[in-house]
């Protein structure tokens, strides 16, 4: 049997340039091995930059792209339960997920409910712990408080929204165009406005004036700044990224005066502090609400394991409605 | 009889511009005032952005411009011991310190060791506490362990390294220009370099790899970043002033991939804050050191209050070698 997967041999600047499908055979499955055939893989800003380079953490080269995924297994090796087959599972990370099948041993694979959307689950890895984390590890926030956001249309942004609502707290959404509006909007948040020098002001009067603890920049550049100045004294601002392509700029006077605190988030290390225990929580909690529709991000499009270069164009294009997926076969 | 005060009625981006001397009567002491004479007093980078208002607390108007210095009581007023005067005692914060003379409630002034240097006295309230709750508020430093500032050669540079040899820490000191690196060395910093892109590669040379866990900056812009970048993960980066006049710069791949945390220290904030015994534990730590001569600060030139244009115009001047004080009488 063939397989294909997308695989690149060298790092550069434009990552569909680098990466390939490519069919490989696929070897007999060894004792404790399972064959899951892949339903469905995300592309995030992280797998380009893994691409790219610039990314905190890179694997040997070559290597399969991709680190997030759902697949359901279809065959079992020796020494597995053959009543597994069929199951839903979840991707392990590092396994390369833009592929058609994997093969994982079938120990600590988690098990996912069959119901689900496999798009939408494919999704629960990386963007919602990250947007669920950076609202509750670094501010307690009380019922009914305000947090702001920039790149609110981003698939993280749509997450941290709409948990937010969830969790009965009300968000400020800050986008870069006003064509980005509508959908945000659309999405639940309860303020969304176009970055801008005067955002502080805007915010100000759209919230009467709430004191904002927690703030969240994925931006980097002058709108860190922008957002930074929207904040009460003693605030966090938490950046997880740089989509201007900018370093972050903060005026000294926003930590100096108003005592406001820069952190970051990578959900990578976490994974490497976090207990097994606070793991199940996190994750138990997004499972249950992606599968029962609460939690969902919106695809832009989704494209087989031959498109990948297509794929990886569109996903590191800036100006997506959603999320790029990898499908490697028509979901019934 | 006459004193002499700097007063200003409007702020502007030109210090010297908007301050004068002028002259006041002196009106009879009431119960519990004194009459002290200004010794010496400091003309700190704070109080330059309080006459330009970009400072983060500021007085109503006209003010009276200084924030510290040391006098000598000469009179005392109704019910208070005529055995006071002679002593040398400290002005407190907001009795506007250029002047000739200040009259102030003889109650809590605090006495300091009449034989030390008033010059040096007179900078004791700001830079050395700066200096030594931003070395010890933040990171928790074990012996031998290295901190990097920035903008060494200002006072509070100095002050730091001179602490933090008393300590057992060890400097890493970067300055903005070659002609300051010869001072900086003769002050004790264990490592001087000139800020550049390669900074992080020349300190991991310096320091034989060491990991440092506090950084400290007062410059901003992209020297903020060059600083972070020599900062080991989990760092921390206390910002306490913006020399450069740019916001800070920092890459998001520090927050994220190697977090670090980014803080401002303000003093005045720390006075706000803490109780009265951790005060007095600083402030009695920093007394004694420069009663002793163990902390002191490079002096570059003093004025008369008639010369409050000239002081105020070489202070805000960026390229000095020491502080500028007002010493209203010759000392002796």
């Amino acid at each position: 049997m063939k397989i294909k997967r997308a695989q690149y041999h060298v790092r550069g600047p434009v990552p569909q340039d680098v990466i390939e499908a490519v069919e490989f055979d696929l070897a007999p499955l060894e004792s404790g091995q399972v064959l899951v055939e892949v339903l469905a893989a995300a592309i995030n800003p992280s797998d380009v930059l893994t691409l790219t380079g610039e990314y905190g953490m890179l694997p040997p080269l070559p290597a399969i792209g991709g680190n997030e995924g759902v697949g359901r297994i279809q065959q079992v090796g020796p020494d597995v339960d053959a009543a597994r087959i069929g199951q839903t599972v979840l991707l392990p990370v590092g396994c390369g997920t833009w592929s058609t099948h994997v093969v994982v041993p079938a120990k600590g694979l988690v098990v996912l409910p069959g119901q689900a959307d496999p798009r939408q689950l494919a999704m629960l890895t990386v963007n919602p712990p990250t947007a669920l984390l950076m609202l509750t590890e670094f501010v307690t926030l009380e019922p009914g408080e305000w947090v702001i956001q920039n790149a609110a249309n981003s698939a993280v942004g749509g997450y941290l929204m709409q948990i937010a609502r969830l969790r009965g707290w009300k968000t400020v959404n800050v986008v870069r165009r006003d064509s980005a509006v509508a959908a945000v909007r659309a999405e639940g948040g309860d303020v969304v406005l176009v970055d801008n020098e005067d955002l502080h002001k805007q915010v100000r009067e759209a919230t009467g004036d709430a004191r904002i603890r927690l703030g969240i920049d994925a931006v980097g550049g002058a709108a860190t700044d922008h957002l930074t100045r929207c904040l009460a004294n003693g605030a966090t601002v938490v950046n997880y990224g740089a989509m201007s392509g900018e370093p972050c700029h903060i005026s000294p006077g926003s930590f100096v005066f108003k005592d406001i605190t820069l952190r970051g988030f990578w959900l990578a290390k976490w994974f490497r502090t976090a207990s097994p225990e606070q793991q199940a929580s996190v994750f138990g909690e997004i499972v249950q609400l992606i599968a029962t529709g609460k939690l969902k991000a919106r695809v832009q499009a989704t494209f087989g394991i031959d498109e990948i270069k297509q794929a990886l164009a569109m996903a590191a294009s800036g100006a997506r409605a959603g999320k790029v997926l990898i499908v490697p076969t028509p979901l019934g």
